[in-house]
């Protein structure tokens, strides 16, 4: 039973497959947690809504070791306790196939939930968070560079859960970046039925160094959140202006127009 | 986003594999829908909740035909449509193997939640549902009869979903019987730190013609609701006594102590 502060729940749910979404051999049970949480919580954020709660279904093989699952749920709570989210229920099954179903709820404060909706003609775009560092990871994985930043990017996304209730009622319009920053800022130009703009250099600034700029633009799992804000509205300190929202459709980068990609590989 | 009555939720969380939790060979998908979703909203109800909504993850392999994966969310949805609740959200993946991950919520409005804990010395224990019924099935089924009553049963449990949150308030603990009626009451006599009687002959009027005494009290699946209430509580009509709370431990049938079998087979 959960106490629901001022009368909504907000809810979210995603399954991860062993070998799909995240590979044993590149991360650890722990990170495999700490990772699956932090979809799914980001998720909550990008509501513009404080995480309060997960639920961890949880399917494996009898021959699993069980200091996995025990691996795994610790690295689901701390993930849950880097925004005071508590696991409050699960359900363990049998299966040939890992998967773990996780279920997040979240809180409103009494605001009114962001969504891609919001976006007006003058706002501002601007993004929090990391940009390309899991894909960049992703790639050095598969080149078989285990260590490093980028690689524990992959399986560690630093969500940036506070800026999205701090948000609420400053942005416009909200999304997590899980498909990449182009896809999904197509979902905000759709839904809200404007143009974006992005500056490419700009969006650079959310990258670090050994990230391409194509990563930068398409590379999902970092789950930064993307967002639009009038533009005399006050920003939080860590957000970065990468682009302008005007009358149109689709998006553009530096003038050009992008089709976003849909990449979820994960680690 | 979810509106909650009176500002508290209840959640829970399960997950079904194929070939484990139900044989396609036996259900159709539509009839697995209905099934997956009955569990977690029996769960709800047994808290005295009313099941509010429903997330589904699902994950299945690429060739699993388009049409099974649309009647299972009928399915889905038909049986929340029963207690009027909705789908509100969802996951889905690439999976070698068909997995669904049910989360239900559901609205206490107002009052407190019911648990295994609260069973008094002096109550009287009751059920409203099936007994047996979905054991019954399973025998049948695998004995190759495919059609009737039984094997209906364990396709499409029938909860007294009603029942849950019309008790609220007047029942003293509750549980959604899944293991077993000895193994699901002896949860509640654990918890609630009591001795449970049960009167075997009251107890198999809740199973019907071909419904063995043992599946009646060892049976799952059927999601009947059992709970203890006052002896000066006014019952719902559907409610059969079956049963009486005293002090010390354990659950007793015509004065035997059991050990309750725990069996999740499925259709």
């Amino acid at each position: 039973v959960l106490t629901v502060e001022d009368g909504r729940v907000v809810v979210t749910t995603d399954v991860l497959v062993d070998g799909r979404h995240f590979r044993r051999d590149w991360s650890t049970a722990y990170d495999v947690g700490r990772r699956a949480a932090a979809a799914n919580l980001a998720d909550i954020a990008a509501m513009g809504a404080t995480p309060t709660a997960l639920l961890v279904g949880f399917a494996a093989p009898s021959d699993l070791p069980v200091q996995w699952a025990e691996r795994l749920v610790d690295g689901l709570r701390d993930e849950a306790a880097r925004c005071r989210a508590v696991i409050v229920g699960g359900d363990v099954v049998r299966s040939d196939v890992i998967t773990i179903a996780v279920t997040a709820l979240g809180d409103l404060g009494g605001g009114e939930p962001l969504t891609r909706a919001g976006a007006h003609v003058g706002d501002r775009v601007c993004v929090v968070g990391r940009l390309g560092w899991a894909a960049a990871g992703l790639r050095l994985l598969r080149d078989g560079v285990t260590e490093g930043v980028l690689p524990d990017a992959l399986r560690r996304p630093e969500p940036p859960y506070a800026a999205g209730p701090a948000l609420a009622g400053i942005a416009t319009s909200m999304i997590d970046v899980s498909d990449g920053l182009t896809a999904d800022l197509g979902h905000i130009a759709d839904a809200s039925d404007v143009r974006i703009d992005l500056d490419r250099a700009a969006a650079r600034r959310l990258g670090t160094d050994g990230v391409t700029d194509d990563e930068v633009l398409t590379g999902g799992d970092d789950h930064a959140l993307a967002f639009t804000v009038a533009p005399t509205a006050r920003l939080p300190a860590e957000a970065v202006v990468i682009g302008t929202v005007s009358q149109g459709s689709g998006v553009y980068v530096d003038g050009k127009p992008v089709r976003g990609g849909h990449d979820h590989f994960l680690g």
